[in-house]
């Protein structure tokens, strides 16, 4: 992916054109499908399913770096990811979460979380990118139920 | 690093013999420095600077998920995260900060704070052990009083 300029950048920090202010509400937008909206952010499950459970915790209002937000907040948006996390850790049965905040394309705090198998190799490195796997819509569909009754 | 046995991942999520819990709070340990102890954590630079500032903020106590923690806990964990983010984004003022916590060999909390630049390729996977790069004593004395600073 290109880079930005500077001035796109400072744009998009400041939440002007934030591509994700403008989708990460919609029961599904080009990337997710809504799983629930919580009390500090929208929970998603991504469409590219390449990584198995694959999960977008995303902040609603726009802020970059967790020091942005007031204490209140900040708690609220942790107590989001722990519950998706737990709900996740229920529905997978995995050896570990992992909770990783990026926002090297858009900075708009969110977190994107994967389930990590025990029979995966751990040393391996993380790329969100590695492959892509899309599913059939009604099989989204019984993900979302599972992950939703555990919320 | 090789896999671990079902029986030893169990021990280490049980908190024994977790080979952080032993060495997270020492002022110098086999990778890192103590930076500050704050409220839930330890905020650690890494002697591995390959990553410029590289720091981990690990919990504590012995727990894997987010949500093991108390909610005063959790609130508290990312508070001094939040913290640690600021001062390495005044020492850095990078483009983005990056929080990350995998645990796949250690399950332990602890979340990877890397400092992104705007220079950098954006699409880059983030690799933590993609290099190796080591500074002398002073060197690493003048990054932890740059960053106390600002604790």
């Amino acid at each position: 992916m290109q880079w930005k300029s500077p001035e796109e950048w400072e744009k998009l920090k400041q939440g002007i054109d934030c591509p994700m202010c403008a989708d990460i509400h919609l029961v599904e937008n080009q990337f997710s499908f809504l799983l629930a909206e919580l009390s500090q952010s929208y929970a998603r499950l991504s469409k590219n399913q390449y990584h198995k459970g694959y999960t977008v915790v995303a902040l609603k209002r726009h802020a970059n770096e967790l020091f942005e937000l007031a204490p209140e907040e900040l708690a609220g948006y942790w107590k989001d990811v722990a519950q998706v996390a737990k709900a996740l850790y229920t529905v997978y049965q995995p050896a570990k979460i992992n909770y990783l905040i990026y926002g090297h394309h858009i900075p708009h705090i969110h977190c994107h979380m994967l389930v990590h198998f025990f029979e995966e190799d751990p040393s391996k490195v993380v790329n969100l990118g590695e492959g892509e796997k899309y599913l059939a819509t009604a099989e989204y569909q019984q993900k979302i139920a599972k992950i939703r009754e555990q919320l």
